[in-house]
């Protein structure tokens, strides 16, 4: 194997499949890249067996073959070297890596044979999306995904696709975040895609228009973004019936800015954090609403317009629930619909049905 | 008491003093701001008794009063409220905090009683120092104090003063820091100030022209930035006679551009933090050297232009030493003197002696 590439090119090449190679796993050769120089082209492949990323540049193979290096310290050899023309060579046991008058000899102690090879997927059944707009539905739903793995499907983010929408859901038992798009699309299909994976795939789809081409099978995803894809198992098991746990009617309904009510809950639970109780409190009234918090610290209270609709409502949160929603909603323009003191709040939008985000009240001892 | 102040000017005062302030020290008092307000002036003072910050703002003091609070949390508090007028007000057992619609009442259980007494410092033997280049010195130096503490005198920095001439030194054993500046001046003065003092320092002296007024007494020093005082116990003991370490001859001396320089061993590194021996070797010749380094991943071998005077040598190093000291160096054009493969490399500016820097070489078994 004997090849030519640009050291930039390279580099960014290795930082897109390090995203899937995950340097904890007890079998080395996962740890690895499996690069392989064939028709004027390289192929790298990252892989933690669920998630695999495989990406191709443009080179001048002189020789043809594969070979497997450590993801971390190949990684860090060729970022460091010279913005300049990388030569690659394996000798026997070593592989020689030249850029100028830098020259690295590397031990080749990784048997190719070992790396896993990647699921074979048919792109048949394709859904097109713009990469910037699912970026940022998957920013808008991840912080919602449940972190402890006993309901592992809850790990993951539904993806629901019905004729011309997409929605993109997660729920870990104490809020939920809905986020829905137009697509141009007219199949139907729903799928759980992991949380690791979409955390992974965001740092990787473009802030620009660009789109990327989907593929479901049985068991997995394909996101074809033209020189790289990305592969991974899909979740399995029955997702919640989320839309039966979205109340679909109020008794409450305020509508206030985002930025202002921010500002006051973060304050309010700097009060709210001894104890790591988090406990905020709503006084809604016709013209105003009132946050408190109390601990043994000593006592806070913010007072903000709003605009009610309905009846008044006193109603408690864990105010780290509400900041994440509020961090992470772009609009400023929102509204908080109630039923009651102990039934969800939900979060929208007035001007489009984008987002929904559903936050459970903490139920107070003196609550009736 | 009772005073108002800017949210903003607050805010900034609470991140200087909170410098000096200990979250770790079991005196509880020592984690709290002591604020003074009187005539028409708040002074704010965090301590944790070898370092003590003080700061004066500007304020409308209704009542004169002081109190402490939790350096922490106040700071919190202060920074999320909005950019407005704050109103502080101790009734009783509470600290009342308002501005605008938002209002916390915190406990006031911080005896103002316990809080340390600053030294008292008669600012009569004062030298002048140019803000911007004392940081630039502290940042130039500091790097190579000693981390452990069984010389305690090494977590210092000496400050010499002779004549026009200010010195900053800073050995750890394995390196040694000499940075020197010409100030007004006439008196002579040597002190060794903690490092601690010193990093915390140049976070809060300013990039621009201004001065800062150094008094020194038997056990302390006091820097006065004007609204800011600094001021900082000295350490005891003698400090090593650095002048009789650095050599004054060479046998070897090559001038090489210090970026590619530090590329070339950056990258040679790589291979030398296999095993943490960070072990790199130098191959001198007339027109080149040559940096090599091997583990058990394999070698590297670097070659860089120098012009040499003198004799070729073979030398060995700890890499992160000279990696230190090339990235605090301005200048590009630098030389480097040697006298043999076990004594030390001095590191200079060919055009000036602002700087002079020496690193021990690493004695290999095959060593003459």
């Amino acid at each position: 194997m004997k090849f030519r590439c640009e050291k930039n090119k390279l580099a960014e090449a290795i930082s897109v499949v390090q995203k899937a190679v995950s340097t904890k796993s007890p079998m080395e050769i996962l740890h690895s890249i499996l690069i392989t120089a064939k028709e004027n082209q390289l192929t790298l492949v990252g892989t933690d067996i669920d998630l695999s990323i495989e990406t191709k540049i443009d080179a001048i193979v002189e020789e043809d073959g594969i070979i497997a290096v450590d993801s971390k310290f190949f990684g860090e050899i060729v970022r460091k070297l010279p913005n300049s023309s990388i030569k690659i060579e394996k000798k026997d046991k070593n592989i020689n890596i030249k850029c100028e008058k830098t020259e690295f000899t590397l031990l080749a102690n990784l048997n190719v044979d070992e790396f896993p090879t990647l699921p074979d997927i048919n792109e048949n059944l394709v859904f097109t999306v713009n990469q910037k707009l699912l970026k940022n539905m998957i920013k808008g739903s991840i912080f919602a995904i449940a972190q402890d793995e006993t309901r592992p499907i809850l790990t993951g983010i539904l993806f629901e696709i019905e004729g011309n929408t997409l929605n993109l859901v997660a729920l870990d038992g104490y809020r939920l975040a809905f986020r829905s798009e137009f697509i141009e699309n007219e199949n139907s299909l729903t799928a759980v895609i992991p949380g690791k994976t979409l955390s992974e795939m965001s740092k990787i789809l473009s802030d620009e228009e660009d789109n990327v081409n989907i593929t479901f099978t049985q068991n997995h995803i394909l996101f074809n973004l033209g020189d790289t894809k990305i592969i991974s198992r899909l979740l399995e098991g029955e997702f919640i019936k989320y839309n039966s746990i979205i109340p679909k009617e109020y008794n409450s309904k305020i509508t206030v800015k985002r930025t202002e009510l921010l500002e006051c809950i973060e304050r309010a639970s700097l009060m709210a954090k001894d104890g790591n109780t988090n406990l905020i409190k709503f006084d809604i009234n016709d013209e105003n609403i009132v946050i408190t918090s109390n601990s043994q610290l000593g006592m806070v209270r913010e007072e903000l317009n709003i605009i009610l609709q309905g009846e008044g409502l006193q109603i408690a949160f864990n105010s780290k629930y509400l900041i994440d929603v509020l961090k992470i909603i772009d609009e400023n323009e929102i509204s908080l619909e109630f039923s009651s003191s102990v039934s969800p709040c939900l979060i929208k939008n007035n001007e489009n049905t984008k987002f929904t985000y559903l936050v459970l009240p903490v139920r107070l001892l003196n609550s009736n």
